[in-house]
């Protein structure tokens, strides 16, 4: 029980960098903004490197710091296990907590393979029974201007959904002096851009317009195919950080640096992807724009408090896209926050994240998305590496 | 009578260059994208320089060419009297021309002064009297955005009036090399930025509102108090050309480089104005807000096919600036040019203000704006100066 | 000879209707701005409709109207044949017209297929070794923002592209009861959105980054598969105008109504690209971004005055993408025109490509784009199609 | 100390709304996010509210709640008191803190009177001689953004300032149903939308350019001067609410709703200023725009990560406003967030108050800005109110 007589939900988080912050600020400030019917604790931290661990539960008031997460999972006062680690150790971790009874919250993607992810997902519906609960992150699902993005869509507002088009631009990568990373190797991140950052946009459109990707023909390439390994030649590197020299020792980058791809929803909508970290000038461009028959929508995280909405059924004299300051009170998640203008930054969406997840644990009901939604982006994913191995040809994603 | 059997108009103008070119090819225009009750003529074009008239007879197909405004007024096939030239020549020229019985079109400023302005207008109610029909060429008021804007304020879609921000900025004159021209001698140009730009927004935002200003502080400026003159150092210069080095001789700006004022509506609104030639990176920013009870406008005339409506009384949820592009042909004007998304330019308004002009006539009727519009601009002007003279004094606008 | 000495360059123009309005203002509009050594004369128009022809003579001041074709180009006062007809009849007078040693300019599509466009192009070399020029309509390539896209690409100034994401967007078909027009016949338009609008995009992102597409993969879409057909049931509508009702005629849609496909630039760039008459909301959005290792280019048809630029190797602290208003006197063609800041239109590319066709022939230069040029458009278009028959796979572009 | 050795500064803050909570949490994320050579304690927590203050504590994890504000400040636990507490109660509670030698970080505006801010400025002044520090909480300094727009004028990137237009832009009152508050009385408030947010403006333009304002000339309104008062008629409201009916009691505004106002800067600039509850459509739009001789800077707080910035010295071709995402390393502050592109909200710029505070109490130096700087804002606010008075005469400001 929390001091004022709530009950409590244990948190246990595996990772600690840069989503290990992200999600450590969100579980804080989910109690601090919000009136939740539970409180959930900040209980303990593990991850291999116990130091890191350590200086991130000084920063973010974690109660205590454990270096395996086997143990972690263990503990009964952790009643929730929230996984910030790399892809590749997803599933054995998220399958080990849904099996000892813990709630989880996995990072996405939700796996690096889609046999993986149909574990997690086989898991996570036998565990469901045992009313156990899980999610995956796929946070930009909870920005407010994307909330309401659907909600306009389900309530009709644009009608038959015809053209979507949706890209996810950065331009990190496009300095070649950009050291090798675990994000540039195959078998720690399974993908590249796909996976990293294209992985977002294949879940927010589906979630957008309530419909699944049916198939798609893709093209990828990797423009620099060696990178400076980092200083002590280990192949981890941060984000940032340039390598140059003549004699810096190279590592081959083996993922993707961009993917394009052509989509058909179930609707029938045409559709345009693309994922890249070469797009200069671009720097987080979630862009996203869909036509319907009754209107249209129009999104980009470098202005994520917008929505553009475009209303085809008003008079033609005053019709035109409207810029929504999505920061109103009538708004998803505003009320909670400051008065309208005063704009919501990149991870007010976790905090939204562990709102929904902890009123849905309390509720006894299902979170979205739920690992069956990850498995569904994983075999988009898994169709795209196909068609662009196939030279572009259709690939029909198994529903 | 023109070849297919409609009545024809003989147009004279006076004056060739800049306005003059504006001026022929929206003549021309007019009759090749609209249907007119009416055909004009390019009849005569007359100007002291006889050969730059000539060459602008040439490249735009006027009929003669008369170097004496007199002479050209005098004709019997001119029905209509285009005046062109500098503000200071305005008052003689168009109040001979009314006299004459000629239809008049005056340039904006209507004059330099009160005093020249009210014997105009004086001039324009005499000749109304036998059918003669008077405007001045504040050609903003065409542009379909504009026209949009207007109309959307008298269907009260904005309601009561109680915010104006109107600024007319350029950066042309921020280099302090550009020389002397006739546009910086207060004896030609009555003032700066006042009356070359500030006329402008003075006059729209009376349009856009349907109220008069009603009082005014304001303050006024000289950054570059003296320029080179130009080559020969005659003190008339065209736009653009720089002027440099030790012993350029050198002449005195006397008139404002910019001015702002605070002003009063007569429905009760608070209203900022700028208008200058320093303001850099801005080149021709004809920027207008208004804010109502029920709504607001924005407009920039570096984006003129678009006008930004917000409507107040629309669902919070969906409430939002709307990017209205003014291409449909269900808007003013647009029906006669391209189809949808198919911008107009800066010549259009002109091409407007002939279509409109020629229209009033053929129905007996008095276009706008009118001579009287004209002069109530330039007592706002009037008391800009007294006010900024008057360390910003609040100055009432006799109505 | 023309009345000021300068020789003249009779023109003979073979349709009337909106395209016919717009080159016919354009030949009229670039002798009225731009010094030129050769002074094209509207001698002719001709069209089947003779009175339309006539209409259209007399609005825009042409000398003749002449409803054969074979005999305009007979003229021996006719130096260049203009064509502006339906792309159906675009080889047998473009051919003819050549053969007879006249200059030709022919609007796009060249074709309306590829075989059509060899014979045309074959037409047209040789009939350059007599001398005899010809030109390919792509107007867009004129608008002064795409000419300095072009420019700085040429200039290094966004090093290697590898990203084009390229659109071209309208809705006016979104409403099903639009009605039928020979756009919408697969006989007369040769294909739907794809050759309409999808050809501009393929030919100017060619033309801004100096490379041809290789190949495609893509899909096509008819949304809307039977449409009402117009009043008499000829079949034949003119843009706009709703027909409704229980018993109204259907026709049967024959073309596409959008396409989308993915593509490979020579210097290895990925692009996306789509074109389509269903994007509520978006009127003749012409989109085009390119980033490459040094910079990027961003441009929309609906602000056509301005062009986006992100120089990749300035100081992090400042930079970012430039909103250039291509308003300049620096800029291409602007000089002729208005001082910085007073935007130009739709019709001044038409104007402009006159320009450029005139000076070419004077100079004895080939102009640009020519029809091999067209042809090299017509290959990606009917790779699209086989591509989208053959379930999006891949299809190279015989260069 | 900290856990980990590090000294700490035990905070006691008074008050615990909107304000509170920004605080708290910003205190709470600067330990979080940066590295401190002191780590901030949130010790205890003040307020007449004993329950509302104690939900903000557990909300915000304060150590213990105290209902006396001269208790809080006795207590040796204490060595900052942070006060946000509505205007009327700033001087005396500060004054305390300093005279009790407790560093003072307090809301603006710094008093709702010159008198008291002076009494406060010199309170300060005597107290730094025993080196305790104070700064008033002009957060929108630490937007990044701003504190780059700063950056660039120092470094005289845009050279001798010539034109400052700024506006604090809300529409909350617009409704007139909206009830009563204590925002609108002037005893408790000081002052309306002038004192509220026009204060904001003042500051920051004077922050940006690094020059006073020396002379105003001034309008303010009330334009709803009677409202609802709320449920219990105590004229005591929080933001939103309406109050309708005909029997509802109304309260008396007793503060303007808007002001406006020319000013002159110490380098010559001429400005116009504008602050508003009334303008619908806009939120929170902070905007400021400035040109100088060699450039110009423009920002919008509905858009607050970006920064436009026009340099006059690049070639003509390619100049244009740069839109500048303000979210690289490289720029202020933004390094210990996330990476390029991920945007920060409204309360980012509360957690830099907190660390630069804290930085300058580690280092022995004042911070900024200091309570001299609220009261020149606040001498401006009472110039403004005192022309307004004055038929908007021209009033100068003591410096």
């Amino acid at each position: 029980m929390a001091e004022n007589g709530t009950p409590t939900l244990g948190i246990g988080m595996v990772g600690y960098s840069f989503m290990g912050a992200a999600h450590s600020h969100a579980w804080r400030n989910a109690v601090s903004f919000f009136e939740l019917p539970v409180v959930p604790q900040r209980v303990v931290i593990g991850g291999r490197n116990a130091d890191a661990a350590r200086a991130t539960a000084q920063k973010f008031g974690w109660g205590e710091v454990e270096s395996d997460w086997r143990a972690l999972i263990a503990r009964d006062d952790v009643d929730l296990v929230d996984v910030c680690t790399p892809g590749d150790t997803h599933a054995e971790i998220a399958i080990a907590a849904l099996e000892a009874g813990k709630h989880v919250l996995c990072e996405k993607p939700l796996a690096n393979t889609v046999a993986e992810a149909e574990s997690m997902t086989q898991a996570a519906a036998t565990a469901r029974e045992r009313g156990v609960r899980s999610m995956v992150g796929f946070t930009y699902r909870r920005v407010p201007a994307i909330v309401l993005a659907r909600r306009l869509v389900a309530e009709g507002r644009i009608g038959q959904v015809r053209h979507v088009r949706a890209q996810y631009l950065q331009d990190w990568l496009n300095d070649p002096a950009a050291p090798m990373s675990w994000r540039l190797e195959k078998d720690r991140a399974g993908s590249g851009a796909l996976g990293d950052i294209g992985a977002h946009v294949v879940d927010l459109t589906q979630y957008i317009t309530g419909e699944p990707i049916t198939g798609v023909a893709a093209m990828m390439e990797t423009f620099v195919p060696r990178r400076p390994l980092p200083g002590d030649g280990s192949g981890v590197a941060t984000l940032g950080g340039h390598v140059t020299g003549d004699d810096v020792p190279m590592g081959d980058v083996t993922v993707d640096d961009a993917a394009v791809f052509l989509a058909r929803f179930g609707g029938g909508a045409l559709a345009t992807f693309e994922a890249t970290r070469y797009a200069t000038g671009r720097k987080n461009a979630i862009r996203i724009e869909i036509n319907g028959s009754e209107g249209a929508l129009a999104f980009d995280f470098e202005d994520m408090n917008v929505l553009h909405f475009y209303d085809a059924t008003e008079d033609a004299q005053t019709a035109g896209f409207r810029r929504i300051l999505v920061t109103e009170p009538e708004h998803p998640f505003v009320a909670a926050w400051w008065p309208p203008g005063h704009l919501l930054g990149y991870e007010h969406g976790f905090t939204h994240q562990m709102v929904d997840l902890v009123n849905a644990i309390a509720d006894g009901r299902d979170p979205e998305p739920s690992f069956a939604d990850g498995l569904r982006v994983q075999r988009v994913l898994a169709a795209v590496e196909h068609s662009a191995a196939k030279d572009s040809a259709w690939t029909e994603i198994p529903q």
